[in-house]
């Protein structure tokens, strides 16, 4: 389930309840009063959780899940377990997102009011911390001894930062658990909304992001760079990373310890780093991807595949180092051996 | 004309007050105190509005246009309509910026006082809005029902925001007028003077950017993401389009409805976007581009030049992306054979 | 030394109190009550200034130096001069970023305290300023005459800003002397700690960022741009320089006059681009290298080399936009050739 600290669950729901708001008008034969406490991906979910299945490749994870109730498009609801009721709609991802957000309705809301006082009543700070004018934290955060806030940083309600940090000017930290001895530069945001939607013509309904963001100890994290929370598992930054500006991390991604992030990277979606990863400037990675441990990408390289073995890559798609040059090179020969001939 | 909620005009002004501002000493043998009103292209000026002709392609629109009065090259001048006074400079666009400049004086400057209180008497706050700690809102602006505002954001005079719209920490928006149900994220910056200048040795003469930024409904923009106003016309996005973090939307865009952007991609100027048009991250698009609706760029494409067929493209240039897959798999195979030739 | 505007020393030190914090524990045979009062690099270190020498290239300066003491990897410290103390270290980088620390402990602290009025008592703000809402200005700092600073914008400690600027919301400037009729975006970040660290297992040190960053006048930067300060030299940004949305300006770089930089260009630390310099949109410069005035650099350029000599460059990496054309060109004909092969 999500983290109590920054989801405030609704419910519980009976199907009853949660199918007209996902647009199944015909209840299924069996369950409709079927009590539900939350929503949850096919291999946690228990029998109180609803879940969906739309990719096939998680069908196994279907045929297996323990779920309570499951959208799932007709035509795969044969495979659905006997204590699971399967739940048909032509859209079960769409369906899923509006489940869940009658779970979670202030998922995407902000936790603000027009007159609580900035600093909350129930935040608590630690001593020896230096909170600048303008700083507003939410109620429940924690902010660890000897921590220095710069001026209209925003720490959002149950966020929980460690003691000597340092977050400067105009940062947004929410839904985060941020460790001990992290510098968080100015301009930097934390723990935003993912970009998770499913088609919804004619346009697209938000599937509720209901993880987290969790930061090691002595973490560097450079000017404007953008961190989004998780999907539902968390996105994580290892101790001693340190990332430079304008990075972009996306949901659920694993960055591991000790990585270094230059400026201008991206990682999509639910890719996993390994430890002491290095990325020169502009590098873009694709998402669903495991990077493993140790390796060096060239500037601009754009990975489009797994890399399972240490290395320096580059160029785009990204290839041992050593094969991009060798690309480059053969161009180069083949376009003058052109040019001699046209010329 | 400029929406005057956003841009203050001043004059009217006769040709004798505006020729020394912009650096021509002989005033023209006819019209030095003709009265004019305003500054404006050349298919859209009437005879109370100064234009110019700076790019040769646009020698059809001179030669037809109804402006009164018009900047243009000495060589060019002959194609002048009769009714329209030639103003003869070898800068024209740095003389209309510097003319512009005389009508909208305050277009650069900031709307912002030192002891105007936050929210300003003027500005409309319907029912039902959340305003956070620290949030300015200038004159006139006008925040629809059920809107949240989070901290420190910044509502620039005559904005206007539409129902149940999230305004996430520490965004700007000004020179924008927002549907409903839009949600921007922290630190996005929507409605600044795009990058429109004017060769002006030994520098540059800002062009004033007299448009604005028009977003649909249902839009989500993410984390740092940046949008410039139009520079007469305006800028525009779609409802049901989504934007991550990161993404750059310079002066001019208009983005159509449902289109899926991904993070750190960039299009520049006065480039058109069809429908549902999905990028993946890191793309880039030149600057006066068409791209049809439905088209798909893979991560990293650099669009070079129009798109008019739906598809699938990627790299840079952007070609069909089973071309670019072929290109790719062609320098491999050649690359190696020369290896195994040199090795 | 560093500027004392933004930077307070402490010291002065005897080796005995430096070399603990280094991790050096034989203190050398002499020297260790030597009073020192800096730290500075190989070519302007003097007798009571402390050095290093870690990469291989600076040996010439490290013979050459008139530093007091300077760590050195054992294997090199038969080249020290004899008027400098070799202070012997596997790790020389990571010693001097430690003794440098020794000296300015609070580098990488924010200047700001819980208490302090938002506008600081020792800030001087000429006649016919603006300041918004929310600003807050550090201690010494100077905001010249008919500037305009837009809400929750945060001046540092020191700064100095010339006449008639416009300083946009959210921004942040510190460590920064800015010249007159500057225009910064905003959400831009001016003057932060560059990503400068020297690895110290299992994670790395931070090395002081020493530096400034230097605007000259006319200049104008886009939204959410970010300019890194100097590690020990300062970043600087010439005269009528227009910077677009989304920029990275590394620590040390150093940009001409009147260059044009689009928006999500990349410039890595060190590199010197000369004036008048064009870079389209997602440009990226590799580090310590040098442009040429004059030059234009196309769209997604990728620039890995110096370019001695004016012209238009393209492609990854960066060649005359003719070749990249030709090369371009080259590969389409090739991949045709295959595909009617293969078909």
């Amino acid at each position: 389930m999500a983290d109590p600290r920054f989801f405030d669950r609704q419910g519980p729901f009976v199907l009853r309840d949660i199918l007209p708001r996902v647009g199944i008008e015909d209840a299924p034969q069996r369950g409709a009063d079927v009590q539900f406490l939350d929503v949850a991906p096919l291999d946690t979910a228990g029998p109180e959780d609803v879940s969906f299945l739309d990719n096939p490749k998680y069908l196994d994870a279907f045929k297996a899940t323990r779920a309570g109730a499951c959208f799932v498009d007709p035509a795969q609801s044969v495979h659905c377990p006997t204590a699971t009721i399967a739940l048909e709609t032509s859209t079960p991802y769409s369906a899923f997102a509006r489940a869940a957000a009658a779970f979670y309705p202030t998922e995407s809301g902000l936790d603000v009011s027009s007159d609580a006082p900035a600093v909350h009543p129930t935040a608590r700070v630690a001593p020896r911390c230096t909170i600048a004018p303008g700083v507003t934290i939410g109620p429940g955060a924690e902010i660890g001894e000897g921590t220095t806030i710069g001026p209209q940083v925003h720490i959002g309600r149950g966020v929980v930062i460690g003691k000597d940090c340092t977050i400067h000017h105009a940062a947004t930290v929410t839904h985060a658990i941020i460790g001990a001895r992290v510098e968080i530069g100015p301009g930097v945001r934390i723990g935003q909304c993912g970009f998770g939607f499913a088609p919804d013509p004619p346009g697209y309904v938000a599937v509720p992001q209901l993880g987290r963001v969790l930061i090691g100890d002595d973490v560097n994290i450079g000017a404007n760079t953008t961190i989004d929370r998780g999907a539902g598992p968390d996105t994580e930054i290892g101790d001693h990373s340190r990332l430079d500006n304008l990075v972009q991390i996306a949901h659920n991604v694993v960055l591991g310890k000790g990585c270094v992030i230059a400026a201008q990277v991206g990682i999509s979606g639910s890719t996993k780093v390994g430890d002491y990863v290095v990325m020169a400037g502009q590098v873009g990675l694709a998402g669903h991807l495991t990077v493993a441990g140790g390796i060096t990408l060239a500037g601009k390289a754009g990975v489009t595949h797994d890399l399972p073995n240490p290395g320096t890559y580059g160029g785009f798609p990204a290839v041992p180092v050593r094969d991009w040059r060798l690309k480059v090179a053969t161009l180069s020969r083949l376009a003058k051996k052109r040019y001699r001939k046209d010329g």
